[in-house]
C-alpha cells in the first residue's frame, strides 16, 4: 500500500519530487502533468507524462497532487482549483499573501472534503517551524532569518535584463560579522545592508559597457540598491563550468533570556546549507504529502500549513519506532 | 482566561518553571509541591508552597501539573499516578525506557480522560524533534547527536565520590574535528572518544594523592574510560568562582543527498547554547504545558511526545498571527 503521488508542473521543483519519490518506498509516482505538449518532455526516469487539462481524470487514482507551479500567478489559481478534486502540497512563498492564499484553499478543502497544505518548502517551512518553536520556547526573545550563501533567481533575472548583459547569476550571502552580532545575543537592528550582501557574476555581450552594466545593477531599486554589491565580468564558459549549481540555504537563530534577573542568556540556531536548493524543497514537499495524506486519512479536512502537522506525522516510521530510535 | 499550573517538585527546574511561568502571561501558577516541609521551602517569587500529599485537593484548580522530579525513581512512579488526576507533562529522559514509560502513562490517561505529555526538554526534546524533522525530509540521511559545551551533572557528582574529592565539575565538549567531519557529509563512524572529550574541574582535600585522583577518574568504567578526560585541580574559590553554572548546549547534525545520481549535499543542523540547562528545560516544559492544554481542551486523550504536538499549539500567537507574522 503506498501513497499515489502526481507531480503538477515539472520544472526544477517538479524534477526533484521525481528524484525524492525514488528515495521513499512508501509511495508511488503517477504521473507528471504539464501544460506543454507531453511528446515533449522528458522526464528523469521515465515516468509517464500527461497534459495538465487530463488530470481530473486521474481523481481516483493520486492521493495526493504535489504542484510545482510559481507562487506569482500558477499557486494561487491552481492551488485552490485543485483542491476540489485532490489533496495538494504547493510551496507558495510570497509571504505577504499567504493569508489571502490560506482562506482562498481552505474554503475550497472544507466543501469538498479535502486536505491541502500550503507553503511548505525550507522559508516557508522549515524555517518557519523553527521560528515557532524558539519563540515558544523563550517567551521573550528574538529571532533572525539570514539566507545564503545561494543563488537567488529573481535576481539573477533582473540583471539578464539589463541591455548588454548575456548571462548572469546572482548570490546572496550572509553578512557574517551581522550573524556573530546575532549569536552574541545582543538583539541588534540591523539593516538590509547590514544582513547580507549581493555577489553577482556577469557575461556581457561583446563590446557592452561594463561600467553602465554595473552600475545600472548597483543601483537597480529593491534588488540591489539597498545592498553592498559586487560585479564580477566573466565569460560565459566560466559562467557555466563554475556557477551551473542551484545551491542556497540560510539560519534561523533566536536568542532570549531566563532566571531571576533575565541573567541566563540562550542561543537556538538552525541552519541549512543545500547543494539543490528545488531538490531539498521538493524533499521537504514530499515529506509533507506523506502528512496530508495521513490527515486526509483520519478526515482533518481543510487548509493546513507546516504549523499544523505533528512531527510525527512526517515519518515513514510508525509512533512507536520513533519514540524507540529517535526519542 | 490563563492556564492554571502547578509545579510538582522543586529543585533547579522546578525552579526554572517558576521563572518560565512570569515569561508568558497566559499562564498562573497555583503553588508549588513539595515532599520537603513547605515551611523550609523559599520560592524565588513567593509562590505558596504546598505539601505534595496534598495535591489531590487542587484536581480542579490546575490545568497542568508540570513535574520536575527525577528520571531515575522519581517520574517513573509520579507520571503514571498523577495522570490519573492531572494533566501532566514530565521531563523523563532515560532513553531505553521510554517506551514502557510511555504505555504506563498512556493507559493511565485513557482510562482517565487526561493528556499528559513525557520526555519534553531539550534532548528529549528538541533534538529529537530535529532527528525526526531532518531525517523525513531526507531520507537516506543519517544524524548525529553531539553534546556540549555542558555540565554533566552526573559526571560531576561520580567525582566527588572518589575519595579525597571535596568538589568537582565535570564538562561534556564536543570533538570540534569530528563535528566538521560530520558537516562535511561523509557519515564517518565515530567512536564514543572521537565524539567528546571530558574535562574536569577537581577541588582535593588538603594532603590527598593527587595522582591517584586523577587516575581513579580517568580509567572509572563507562564515565571516564572511554573518553580522552583532563583533569584539573584548582582550589574551592575557583571552583565557586569560575564554574558556578549549569551550561549546556549541543549539536544535531544530519546530512543526505539528492538528485539523480544521489550528487547533491545537504547539510541540516540544529544547535543549542545554553547559560543554564534547567531554566532552558523548564521553558520547553511550559510551552509543552500549553500545548496540552489545548490538546485535553480538544479531547485528545492519552499519552503524547514531541513527535505529536503540531507547532502551534507551542505558540501563545493564533493561528491566523502565526501564519501571518512567522510563516
Amino acid at each position: 500500500m503506498s501513497i499515489r503521488v502526481g507531480i503538477y508542473g515539472y520544472g526544477n521543483l517538479g524534477k526533484g519530487v521525481e528524484c525524492a519519490i525514488r528515495q521513499n518506498d512508501d509511495f508511488s509516482l503517477v504521473g507528471v502533468f504539464t501544460r506543454r505538449s507531453p511528446e515533449s518532455v522528458k522526464t528523469l526516469f521515465n515516468t509517464p507524462v500527461y497534459k495538465a487539462d487530463d488530470v481530473l481524470n486521474f481523481k481516483d487514482k493520486i492521493d495526493v497532487l504535489i504542484i510545482c507551479g510559481g507562487s506569482a500567478t500558477d499557486l494561487p489559481k491552481q492551488t485552490p482549483e485543485l483542491s476540489k478534486y485532490f489533496n495538494v502540497v504547493d510551496s507558495f512563498d510570497t509571504h505577504a499573501k499567504i493569508p489571502e492564499h490560506f482562506n482562498n484553499v481552505d474554503s475550497v478543502c472544507k466543501q469538498n472534503n479535502t486536505t491541502s497544505l500550503i507553503s511548505s518548502g525550507w522559508d516557508p517551512g522549515l524555517f518557519s517551524l523553527n521560528r515557532v518553536y524558539a519563540s515558544s520556547v523563550l517567551a521573550n526573545s528574538q529571532f533572525y532569518t539570514f539566507w545564503g550563501k545561494g543563488v537567488s533567481q529573481g535576481h539573477s533575472d533582473a540583471i539578464r535584463r539589463i541591455d548588454g548583459v548575456k548571462d548572469a547569476k546572482q548570490y546572496t550571502i550572509p553578512v557574517e560579522s551581522s550573524l556573530e552580532l546575532v549569536r552574541s545575543g545582543v538583539n541588534p537592528e540591523l539593516s538590509t545592508r547590514e544582513k547580507h550582501t549581493r555577489e553577482c557574476f556577469v557575461v556581457a555581450e561583446q563590446g557592452a559597457d561594463l561600467d553602465r552594466i554595473e552600475n545600472e545593477i548597483k543601483t537597480m531599486p529593491n534588488y540591489f540598491a539597498d545592498y553592498d554589491t559586487t560585479v564580477h565580468f566573466i565569460s560565459q564558459e566560466e559562467l557555466n563550468e563554475k556557477h551551473a549549481g542551484i545551491p542556497h540555504g540560510g539560519f534561523v537563530i533566536c536568542t532570549g533570556k531566563t532566571g531571576v534577573n533575565n541573567q541566563n542568556k540562550h542561543v537556538i540556531e538552525y541552519s541549512l546549507k543545500l547543494d539543490s536548493n528545488p531538490e531539498f524543497t521538493a524533499s521537504v514537499l514530499v515529506c509533507y504529502a506523506r502528512a496530508v495524506y495521513k490527515m486526509h486519512q483520519k478526515s482533518d479536512f481543510g487548509c493546513k500549513t507546516v504549523f499544523d502537522v505533528p512531527p510525527a506525522y512526517l515519518s515513514k516510521l510508525s509512533p512507536e519506532e520513533l519514540r524507540k530510535s529517535m526519542l
